[in-house]
């Protein structure tokens, strides 16, 4: 009779086992990873497992009565001292008696949810670099002498199979204490990664400790993120935001390395700002879990190339200027302690590899989250900030650069720009017969021409436009006739519309009358053509260095990319042409490549091999770089056809001088696709 | 024809190379360490060879001429900035060309000391823990866009051929201006050392960095004592010691156990002071030899447990009871940063193993030092102190124990007896006719009867009796027939000698008349014999346990060690009976120990790995110590034969009651013997 056959459920790992193993050897065997802190020893409850009899059939196992052990008495007293869900069973204790199904639960915790899903939609797999282990230690004796920590290392060896292991120096002093409380019974926390050397015990407990945290951290210039984890569960405990308080030193990256170079305690200043803030959000982020900051045992972080710097205490001064030199690019392994953060004296620190000096530990998490080095699909993936971060390709070849697209989308250098914040205008809608506006403020329902719409304004009205309305109004404005494909705003509508205004020598579109008035003048339209033919010209040069015509899925990363409508993006020419329902949002992916890396150090491998593969073009020394800007300043491009945009919206005839060219280039590259 | 053999002195490896090959690069293929710090650049003249023609023939090696390149650029480059003293060639520049015999002189420091030998004569081949590399690093290149940090370890990786190397995270706020400051040449220390993982980067200098050192530190409870190091030619640059602070806390070890039980700080003050003292000593040795702190870069301590545990900021309360348990007894690494040493903050940290809760890190100095794991003789190693630490062994098997003598040896509980100062009596003889004593003393050149004795010594005159004048006036009263064999002073001898008088039940010896008055009486006997007896019963012990009668080598170390009289601590019964030639004083060997494992990793592991399989002997616990004990309070014991001592000193007959069993016993091994 062969050895029963058993199927992990999600993972889908299989194999078969001799009748009398324990479960939670067969998953070890197949590298499932089920938690467990105890070792085996029926304490913890991490190791749960759930044996779904209906699933049997569907997997091609035919019969499911008595394939598990009964009940055992280390499950009898786990379930009186802790309770045991209705069908759960201690992996760590049922034995294989026959074919099974098991179903490995993510959460045993209280309030876990399900499975972390990152934000498009992958399961991410719980490995984390810090893990929990339970462990009996020897008494002292004296016809053996050996050192507590010796006798330590030597069980955690026996039941946790380390080969070899390390200890902290700075948790020699308080071990004699933790184990004589623990009546030598303790918890150990290790640090696991495999490129440091041996595992290390970072922290110990006395008796059973059965919950650990990490910190995902998303330094951005102007906002700070972070997410509270459970490494046990992979549950996000509590997320939490700032204001990046470097920017009482300067509003961009720029402004802040000229405060360095001028300012002798710059470079000070700035690293105790952000890494103040950052103890305040692990401050805020576990009193909100009613987590102990000393449970928070790994942190990662990911930020752009300066704002990485200069939380790591490094001088950012060379990546003011060229060469864009980064003192490190590639992933930083530390101490948290190092950088003075308010957690477990013995809590690890990862930071995410930069790609280049305009292409940070940001762009490698939106890397990791979004995976175009995952995906058969050409892929593209653009964070668009003071400098866009672009990187496109798929499974075969990967390149990312750095485009300078300026602060206009961020409503800098707007005439009436203005962050994203309530009274911004986000949405507008211009109507081609009387180009009469529209429009939708942040944190008010109705629409401008909906009833009701003053009232929901209320006293804070109507102060400005945020990026993303810059990006509609530029965009509607063209689809309108106000501006033409090369960006002028056309005066003679004057005579037809009341919306079109001298200003000097140019034209603006009034968008809104009254105090205060709102337009966009000439220069605006100038200032986002700038930006996107930036942004665009930098997609541009990567299509071309990867030699493909077209792209099958955008995703727009970012603050900015959340909220800019995909459709406009495309229409005023930041994006290349793709089908609008495969360009979406990525939400904080950045964030998210961050939790990524720490709830799995295979995701830490990945993503080093992957920034070490990607292709680092510097745009400022791509000759053909320069052709494509200009190219690009056309809306939507000089050359480029838009077959996909052009079948969901209609675009305004091209002029006969240059249509002919674009036209010529459209079709060419259409049937091509 | 053959390619041309290479033999190298003093380690006698040899190898056949081809024709053209450096000869340096030979040296690293038969593992022969030739220092280089610039990695065969003919910078840094580390790599020096001598090239010797007289010694070809002794060595087989016939014909000489032209077996070396001639005299090439990088060499002739150095000796013009440099000086290259005559016949001495750079090992990296010079190729083979024929059969070589090949000089590696250690030597290429000024001042440096030909060979570094340890205080029983053995060379120490240098293999540091810490080196240094010299490296041209590539330029920051907008094409290529990698860090700075990542281009160093590719340097590093690509010259001196490390697989994988991380970087201390200290070091990242530095480097971009390190390696400005020297134009993209630096020099980093590594610190290699395989059991914590890949090599790091510890500390970096611009341009070539030509010194580096190390300290090595005994931690005695009374005395620390220090060695300067440097760790590219081992020449010890300064040596300094200095009284243990601590001893205002307790003179001896358990009453500065209980001084950290009594006081709630007792722990932090006693790690403080010592930490201090240590400082001290670095800031000594340093401006001794004018060599900067920031230049130590490796620092290696041995020290009794409780010393051991204090210096790293461990209570050592738990060593001042049964069952004695150590917090640590293997190896420990740390950096000195984490102890507050002034030092370069990269530096690193070692800590022999202990042994056993009274065996400890000073004691395995000892052990690597004297090397009784590496003898085929049966070498006994006896480090007297408070407690006496034993070790007993061979090649094949080794043993060790404790034994509490106490403080008698020390002149404690002794009635005259002081310190070892001036003014004390450190040599005694008694004339077995009269009775009469002469004697010297500390820092006096003539004896007590001889002419200028009272001139000599001056208004300080004669004070007390130390621990070496103990155990010659009461070895030679036994010789002379004032005390038995069983220790009573006869004071039947009163009618023969005013130099034994009555002092109540009792009788005394007086040493000196006059004022002071220095006697020797009969409860100082007893605290000597009580010693003795202890540290013979352990010594006994240990031989039992291996199953041997007799032992081929003794080795005194500590300062006791070296100031006693091997044939008197036998008369006395100290040691057992072995050849007197045989018998040596180990100098401090325990600090020797720790400049072993300074300058050569390999003795690292060499004492981790003998440390574990010693055999520890825990003298409380064994039923046969205490009838040992018994037995060692006769002089020189109850059982046991002196043969080799009888054979060189006439001792007195032993009492018909009682010889017959003695002598048999005695017999029966000279027989085997």
């Amino acid at each position: 009779m062969a050895d029963p056959l058993v199927l992990f459920m999600p993972s889908g790992k299989r194999g078969r086992f001799p009748r009398g193993m324990p479960v939670l050897e067969a998953a070890r065997q197949l590298g499932v990873h089920i938690e467990s802190v105890c070792g085996g020893r029926g304490i913890c409850g991490r190791c749960q497992i759930d044996v779904q009899e209906g699933q049997f059939a569907k997997h091609g196992i035919t019969s499911a009565a008595d394939h598990l052990s009964p009940f055992g008495a280390k499950e009898q007293r786990y379930s009186e001292l802790r309770e045991l869900k209705a069908g759960r069973r201690l992996s760590c204790s049922a034995t294989i008696e026959g074919d099974l199904v098991v179903d490995v639960p993510q959460d045993v915790v209280i309030n876990a949810q399900v499975v972390r899903k990152s934000a498009s939609g992958r399961t991410i797999e719980r490995n984390p670099a810090v893990h929990l282990c339970f462990v009996e230690v020897e008494e002292p004796d004296m016809a053996k002498p050996s050192g507590d920590a010796d006798r330590l290392v030597a069980a955690l060896s026996r039941d946790w199979r380390f080969e070899r292991l390390e200890i902290d120096f700075g948790l020699l002093a308080g071990l004699q204490s933790t184990l004589r409380a623990g009546k030598w019974s303790v918890t150990a926390a290790i640090h696991d990664e495999p490129q440091l050397g041996p595992p290390r015990v970072i922290a110990l407990w006395p008796g059973l400790k059965n919950e650990a945290y990490g910190i995902a951290c998303d330094i951005g210039s102007t906002t700070i993120a972070m997410h509270l984890v459970s490494l046990l569960s992979g549950r996000i405990a509590a997320s939490a935001g700032t204001t990046n308080p470097q920017i009482r030193f300067g509003e961009d990256l720029m402004s802040r390395v000229s405060y360095v170079m001028m300012n002798p305690s710059g470079r000070a200043d700035m690293t105790a700002a952000v890494r103040g803030a950052i103890n305040d959000l692990i401050g805020k982020v576990t009193s909100e879990a009613s987590v102990s900051a000393q449970d928070v045992l790994d942190c990662v972080f990911v930020g752009n190339p300066i704002m990485h710097h200069l939380f790591l205490g490094i001088d950012p001064t060379e990546l003011g200027g060229a060469p864009f030199a980064l003192a490190v690019s590639g992933q930083v392994h530390a101490r948290a302690a190092d950088i003075g953060l308010d957690v477990n004296p013995g809590a690890r620190l990862y930071t995410l590899p930069c790609i280049a000096g305009h292409v940070g530990a940001d762009a490698a998490g939106v890397t990791l989250a979004e995976g175009p080095h995952r995906q058969d699909e050409m892929m593209l993936v653009v964070d668009i900030g003071t400098n866009a971060e672009i990187v496109l390709g798929n499974r075969a070849r990967t390149l990312a650069c750095s485009s300078p697209t300026g602060p206009a989308f961020e409503g800098a250098e707007i005439s009436s720009g203005q962050r994203a914040a309530p009274g911004a205008i986000e949405r507008v809608r211009i109507d081609g017969e009387t180009l009469e506006p529209r429009y939708r403020v942040i944190g008010v329902e109705p629409w401008s021409d909906e009833p009701g719409f003053a009232e929901a304004a209320g006293p804070i009205g109507v102060t400005g436009i945020c990026g993303s309305g810059i990006i509609e109004v530029v965009a509607e404005m063209f689809l309108a006739g106000v501006i033409s494909e090369d960006g002028v705003i056309d005066g003679s509508l004057a005579a037809r519309s009341p919306r079109i205004v001298a200003n000097g020598r140019t034209y603006s579109y009034v968008l809104k009358t009254g105090e205060p008035l709102i337009t966009v003048t000439q220069n605006d339209v100038r200032a986002i053509q700038l930006a996107k033919a930036a942004l665009y010209a930098g997609v541009k040069l990567l299509m071309q260095k990867h030699g493909v015509a077209a792209v099958d899925r955008i995703r727009l990363a970012g603050a900015f990319g959340s909220f800019i409508d995909p459709k406009y993006a495309m229409v005023l020419g930041l994006i290349p042409d793709c089908a609008l329902d495969r360009v979406a949002a990525a939400g904080n992916a950045a964030g998210e490549g961050a939790l990524m890396a720490l709830l799995n150090r295979d995701h830490r491998r990945e993503i080093e091999a992957a920034v070490r593969r990607i292709e680092k073009i510097e745009t400022a020394l791509e000759p053909d770089f320069q052709a494509l800007f200009v190219n690009a300043m056309a809306l939507p491009n000089k050359t480029d056809a838009f077959p996909n945009l052009s079948a969901a919206v209609r675009l305004p005839e091209r002029p006969a001088a240059t249509a002919g060219e674009a036209a010529t280039g459209g079709r060419r590259r259409r049937a091509r696709a």
